[in-house]
């Protein structure tokens, strides 16, 4: 019996404390039990995916499980990548109009919003999952319900991630692209 | 014998491959063997003092001796205080032009160079002394042989770091007062 146990029995474990995150990643991983668990894990500076990388190892080796991490990067053109993987701090000392004001004098406001989802179990290779969405910086715009959504107009919408409904923004969200992704890998494991 | 150890021979590995920082260690701990070590340890990241402190845990425990450990920080006060402990990546991704650029629309040019040195020993706290050196940040000027020396002009001055000759620069680096810091507190142990 226990050779053949099914897929949907697995559990994985996403390190995550945000419910909204969790509820995204089991609509997508609807083959697989997944789990949440909310531990502090090292944020390294670097390039995005060795920081997820990273991440992802650390959480491995400490709860010896399959498991998923999640970053989300935020890059502006004009700054070649960055702010990147570390948009939170930016956020958090600049704030949204600081943010914004980083590209005042760049002609280029064209940015990515990306989510890296790392992915790794017990004696694998960790693997790192992108999904992207393309857009333009503007002033902000929209409540702040959710870290730089008001400054974030993805292509072709009018509207800031922060003006939008909870459903359209899922739509066309850049942590579900990188959940397809990982779903894809896994189907095919 | 071992009891009366003086100072002198109490050996302290300094965590780096710039023989210019060993040097300048060692003309300020003349009372202890100063010798270097070229490990990579983890950035990670945070506030410049919390990711000193970790850096010199991970150096003390890997080395089991006492250690000292250095970083760097450029901290922009219209940015408030970045990009402070992210200046290699920043410098790496926008070149010393795009630094400069950063400020562009902002009326305060102020900054300043921070020096962070931590210390730890076996058994010991791990302490972390500041030194800082106040300055502007001006249109790149003087040869880049170090760093972002060809923004940083300090308060006072008329030249760049990258402008002075290293005696001129010795004399009001921020490393060098990071290290009287830590001098003093050797030696009221």
């Amino acid at each position: 019996m226990k050779k053949q146990k099914t897929k949907k029995q697995k559990t994985i474990l996403f390190i995550t404390g945000n419910m909204n995150k969790l509820r995204e990643a089991r609509e997508i991983l609807t083959d697989f039990n997944v789990m949440n668990k909310k531990i502090d894990l090292p944020e390294l500076q670097g390039e995005p995916v060795e920081i997820v990388e990273e991440k992802t190892k650390v959480a491995l080796k400490l709860l010896k499980k399959p498991v998923i991490v999640e970053d989300t990067n935020l890059r502006f053109n004009a700054l070649n990548g960055l702010p990147g993987p570390y948009i939170k701090d930016f956020l958090h000392k600049l704030g949204m109009n600081g943010l914004w004001e980083l590209l005042s004098g760049k002609k280029d406001k064209n940015a990515y919003a990306a989510a890296l989802i790392g992915y790794g179990e017990p004696g694998g290779k960790v693997k790192v999952f992108e999904g992207k969405v393309l857009g333009t910086i503007v002033k902000p715009c929209g409540d702040s319900h959710f870290g730089w959504d008001p400054i974030f107009k993805p292509k072709g919408s009018k509207k800031t991630f922060a003006q939008m409904s909870a459903e359209e923004k899922n739509k066309i969200s850049h942590r579900k692209k990188a959940f397809i992704k990982l779903k894809k890998y896994l189907d095919n494991k």
